[in-house]
């Protein structure tokens, strides 16, 4: 194990290796008490973080602020460009160095990929990226590898089916990379207008990495210990009425997984593409999962500013 | 006196018992001195207060997040559902499950009734209905409660006026339950398309509670303790001509209250329904009233979230 | 030096003699080390700062929300008026009522000259104001100050060129009241139809200022200390022709400045008024400006909270 935690930047799961994910998730691990509130942290007292969200969240807004706050943090910012300078014509760099200024750190989420990146390029304060565009999110990916580690103990020798829509989700571009870095197998399924691009499967494969690709989710059904499923959006399809039978096949329900042994994760929010029947069953982990941004998150934060000296 | 606060949700009125509310009423009497900030204190430090404001609210949200700061406590959430997930579709029970994942207790807003009601149970953390719909708003009326007592030393053998919009207000609805396990006199001071609700007086009846109602202010003035006073709003009458004549005979005036032995309470927002020459005055208690929001607030939620042990 | 700071309102730059302006230089001073979070503070934990933003602000808000917190305080309010009760209905004065109630201070912005002072005397709290109208922006002429004296070790004796829109911007009519009690020399720069209002310049002059007015800025650019810049904005020309020529003009460059001994101040946003390639010479203090509001709002907020007692 690493001594310490050796990024300045999250930007992307690709500037990982296994043990910097390792030791992430170890220390996630040691603050779930703090997480719950079972017990108090002054770890980040008096420390600020600077939330840049020209995009709508609430997930990931929330809870990087509950990060924050429950390690004796705290949080100033804007949550969408327009009640920001952004709307008299200020330039993102401007904005950036401004909130620089102010704070320890900066989380950032923007519809454009590559300004995480850019941002820390022009900035001292260490920088998450929380979502940019069709690209990275890597905390969310952390979060995810989090949950299958509690759940298995190991990340190592798992098997894992995405499911849904692997060509516009930022979410499942990000987790294969880290999965690959466990050796997961992997089975992607999907639609054929909706499978993953070619060229994170030739990164994949590159690494020799086993992986599968199928439209049936059936052919996976019994033999995985994750579903990993997203939203398959309508926007995505020309003809309305190749969306509904698309939805049907793809629904995950009690039905489907009852004396199969899996857990069901989704990054949030399900519209309807996991059936609400699952909810108080065991195979539910998604509300964990969504639990489990708070222990990662602060484990991320807390390692960054610690590890930062402001100018 | 009860030796602990015995709900654990903070949904309807209907749910306390009078020790219930006395115990309340008791405990912001205590937290005077750390809602003026002359004593500091630390009971809900690492704490989170989640925020779940559907619907628009100014004083009550900014209340609650007072209180909580106060008690050196911390709060997250969103303040209307546009820039939430909601927009994306989630349904509320998904909305609520993530953010008990964040935080300690939560409370929530909406104008559905019976929503507050529906969150508490497929939660584990404490629920406050900050308002639902025509439904309940029992913190407010916790605070009507505390203001009369501060002001009178007991709540016992008052009467009370409740006056103006006593059909949709849900604060008087609220309001009206407590004071009657208090034994107050009450009359009802309303126009005739604006009377309370049948089924609240037959509520009250069944109580052998004493209860008076009138069309004229003039009845009630010169024998009353409190006048309790609601908005009118124009929008209830389709013809103007018949709101600005009731407007006229419901306006509370210097003139109306001078040399009468009572004060004039408002849940506030005030329009023109009480006129500004009595601000000044020693009729004025709605001022004082908006700032007991403060320690009646904290002593729910320091109560409901100590009480409570987070999964 | 005098002891302790004599204002309980931060209102108008014109309330202060220089010895209050010098007593809020020194404080920031000493708090730099908090201001970047080398140490921390409680010296407001407990406290609660009413925001009451009735205008968009991004940096003035983030900083003054940064601010107190970064001395252990807290902050509530509003960011515009239509997530308020304001969109109820309820008079100005009224919201200031209720905030006050919650809150050791109330910052407000509003875009009625006036409103700042208005409020500070119906309410017990100190008050800031945080820009009203094209009145009077205190703080900023304040953090515009420290910046000065930060860079030059004192303000007495400096050359200060202000450029740019001098008949709307709030920003320099507050600072040139200040720049005169320490009898700096003034050189303003605008075009004809943007120059400082007549009774700015009339006041100057009673109080035996050396001023001077051109409309271009190479008669001042091989004479000066500072340069401060600030936003000529389209909508005041009737004529976007004449707007593009003034604007080229105007325009603060690399090759403008080098050579020269001077440093470029602006309030932020700019917009293009500042080419980017002076952003990494030594020219550049607007960032550091931008800052430089954490320490200088830090002095003022500790400052009036610690000095008033809350009834």
């Amino acid at each position: 194990m690493i001594k310490i935690f050796r990024l300045k930047n999250v930007i992307s799961i690709k500037d990982f290796e296994k043990e910097d994910i390792n030791y992430i998730l170890n220390e996630a691990n040691k603050l779930e008490n703090i997480a719950k509130s079972k017990d108090k942290s002054e770890a980040l007292s008096g420390k600020i973080l600077g939330m840049m969200f020209f995009e709508p969240s609430t997930r990931t807004r929330l809870s990087f602020e509950t990060a924050m706050k429950r390690l004796g943090g705290n949080c100033v910012g804007f949550q969408n460009s327009n009640t920001s300078s952004v709307v008299k014509g200020e330039s993102l760099a401007d904005t950036a160095k401004m909130l620089e200024g102010y704070s320890d750190a900066l989380v950032i989420r923007h519809d454009l990929e590559g300004v995480s990146r850019f941002i820390s390029e022009i900035v001292d304060v260490p920088v998450v990226n929380a979502g940019d565009g069709a690209g990275q999110h890597p905390t969310q990916t952390l979060l995810d590898l989090y949950t299958m580690k509690k759940e298995f103990g190991e990340i190592e020798g798992l098997k894992v089916a995405l499911i849904g829509d692997l060509k516009y989700g930022r979410t499942v571009h990000s987790l294969v990379y880290a999965l690959a870095l466990y050796g997961v197998e992997m089975t992607f399924v999907s639609p054929e207008e909706l499978k993953m691009p070619k060229d994170v499967i030739h990164d994949l494969k590159k690494n020799n990495i086993r992986i599968k690709e199928t439209n049936n989710i059936k052919d996976v059904i019994n033999d995985v210990d994750v579903l990993y499923v997203t939203r398959i959006q309508k926007e995505r399809f020309p003809d309305i009425e190749d969306y509904l039978k698309i939805k049907g096949a793809y629904l995950i329900d009690k039905k489907l997984v009852e004396n199969k042994n899996l857990i069901v994760m989704h990054p949030l929010p399900r519209i309807d593409e996991i059936s609400t029947d699952i909810d108080n069953t065991k195979y539910n982990k998604y509300f964990e999962q969504a639990y489990n941004a708070i222990p990662v998150r602060m484990a991320i934060l807390k390692n960054i500013i610690q590890n930062n000296v402001k100018k």
